[in-house]
């Protein structure tokens, strides 16, 4: 396990590049002495937020890129383009196998594109998936497609099913991971066309533990431990999450503050309350993998702390240790047998 | 509007019937001396619930029906064949003109096979839909399709828009109400190719004030007042929104239960507390209703109080007293032309 890993970090993606990105990599290569990281943007801005810190200066590389891609441009048109971006430049640091992981916070759109078009599926599987850490009453659950592919075929569901049930026993240390498939029934002859052909292969799959549908009321009510879906109702249920969560929060802090008595109140629950929110928070788990492409693919939050890039980079180093991507090519060419 | 409303209700329907049900259909009668209620279920049962309480006899008829479909029941099967069950007998009454509308808390899939195959839908209509009152951080907004008819095509998405949008501007007051569609992407050119295809078609319509894509994150964030979904996409949407807010309510519960010292806290916070998660619960709205049938069917919760029976019994004589079928029927008459 004393092998290097490198990583290829968009210094200038996400609304607190590059302070944050940059905060990050220190924090990250301070912590793990394994760790190389290769901080891809605008050179003189980075090396002006470097210079706050001490670290040991083998442990960073800047790779200058002069442009950077903006969340609001078409992303296949930015990719092509934009050569010299830093998102761009951090995909062919992999492709070209001089990192084994990239880590972005920057544009969606180009992340999805980038990684299938610049650096590759791994051979066999048809379309990558990107999964999330979601968290539940009593932990966490692992959601994908979240949003890579949308308009999925049964085929492509059955590889996310699999390769979601690896990350969770290996990266998330679950014993073997019930999977289920998203569903707006609990019975098998519930869903839509792609679910109810997708259900008897998923059944048919002895290297997986499946249970069945899971219906978006369980998802965070520990229903699965996995839940495949097709990208853009996995996105809903990704995003709606989100939305609740924020609206619930905003509501309750609304009601603590809305009177002296309750003011009072919010003093004695305030720490309590913030550790419980915590747990409800999945930054630790780092960002988001683009699962199915050579190397790892991780996208964290647009709106990442240095905390968020810490993990990030840190997850890219168990990633690795735990070979997930060799276990997704064993387990995808035991199943074409 | 001194016309009587006669509502078929289900008495048999839901987790708590007919004790619930038939408590709610006094309490409504007692307040609104235009409605009649025609409780379908076992008469012997619904009997000896009505001996509870002070009434106008008049305004209560009892339906005996010998059957009950269980929700676990394959719902084409049980519609076809439970004749004598209270939820086709109730669908009965409103397709012979007996009743105006229909409330039920019975076997979803039951109320939806037995809406169109029993009921039917208003000429034009190529589809209905169910739509659900969602709250938001400041009110309310309509979410529809949550789960009628999944794989629909662009065509029904136009036609959930305007019926969506009437029901907003009319049952729940929003002037010109903003229309948007769930999409994964605020951009037109985002989303599945259903999405896609339906953007254009919803940009045409004269008669809507269509905003464009609504992501799911937005929802609840005050995004839009109709949100249009392909049926599996609205209900992933509105089930994750109940386990979300379940899941976080439990965790919050446990924080202020957690020591001595939050106890005390959650005693100055509690009525406030409560007053805020009220307004996030839609029960005053009424049922879920599926537009674009004859007459208006109501579905409510399964896990339904009298409270929410007894306000979809009152949804009922508000949803005719505004002629919304009557509107529905226009526009759509309009844009054929």
């Amino acid at each position: 396990m004393d092998k290097q890993v490198k990583v290829a970090l968009d210094a200038m993606g996400g609304d607190n590049a590059p302070v944050e990105t940059v905060k990050g990599a220190v924090e990250a290569v301070n912590l793990e002495p394994r760790l190389k990281v290769f901080l891809c943007g605008k050179e003189p801005e980075i090396r002006a937020e470097l210079a706050k810190y001490q670290y040991n200066s083998d442990a960073i590389e800047i790779v200058h890129c002069s442009e950077v891609i903006e969340t609001a441009e078409p992303p296949v048109k930015a990719v092509r383009n934009k050569k010299d971006s830093s998102m761009v430049k951090a995909m062919n640091l992999v492709k070209e196998g001089t990192c084994d992981a990239l880590v972005t916070a920057g544009s969606s759109g180009a992340f999805l594109v980038g990684g299938q078009i610049i650096v590759g599926r791994i051979r066999g599987i048809d379309r990558p998936c990107l999964g999330t850490v979601v968290p539940t009453v009593s932990g966490v659950a692992f959601l994908l497609d979240c949003g890579a592919n949308v308009d999925a075929k049964p085929l492509n569901l059955v590889q996310f099913a699999q390769m979601g049930s690896i990350y969770s026993e290996n990266f998330l240390g679950v014993k073997s991971p019930r999977v289920g498939i998203l569903n707006i029934g609990a019975e098998e002859e519930k869903g839509n066309a792609l679910v109810k052909e997708t259900f008897p292969l998923l059944k048919e799959l002895t290297n997986i533990n499946f249970i069945g549908s899971c219906e978006a009321r369980d998802v965070c009510l520990d229903g699965a431990d996995v839940i495949v879906a097709e990208a853009f109702a996995g996105n809903v249920c990704l995003k709606t999450m989100e939305g609740v969560s924020s609206a619930l929060i905003k509501k309750i802090k609304g009601a603590m503050m809305s009177s002296l008595k309750t003011k009072i109140g919010a003093l004695f629950i305030k720490s309590a309350l913030k550790k419980t929110l915590k747990s409800f928070d999945t930054e630790s788990y780092g960002g988001a993998p683009l699962l199915g492409c050579k190397g790892l693919l991780v996208k964290t939050h647009g709106s990442s702390s240095s905390r968020a890039f810490k993990n990030s980079l840190l997850q890219c180093i168990k990633f690795t240790d735990l070979e997930i991507n060799e276990k997704i090519r064993q387990q995808l060419t035991e199943t074409e047998e």
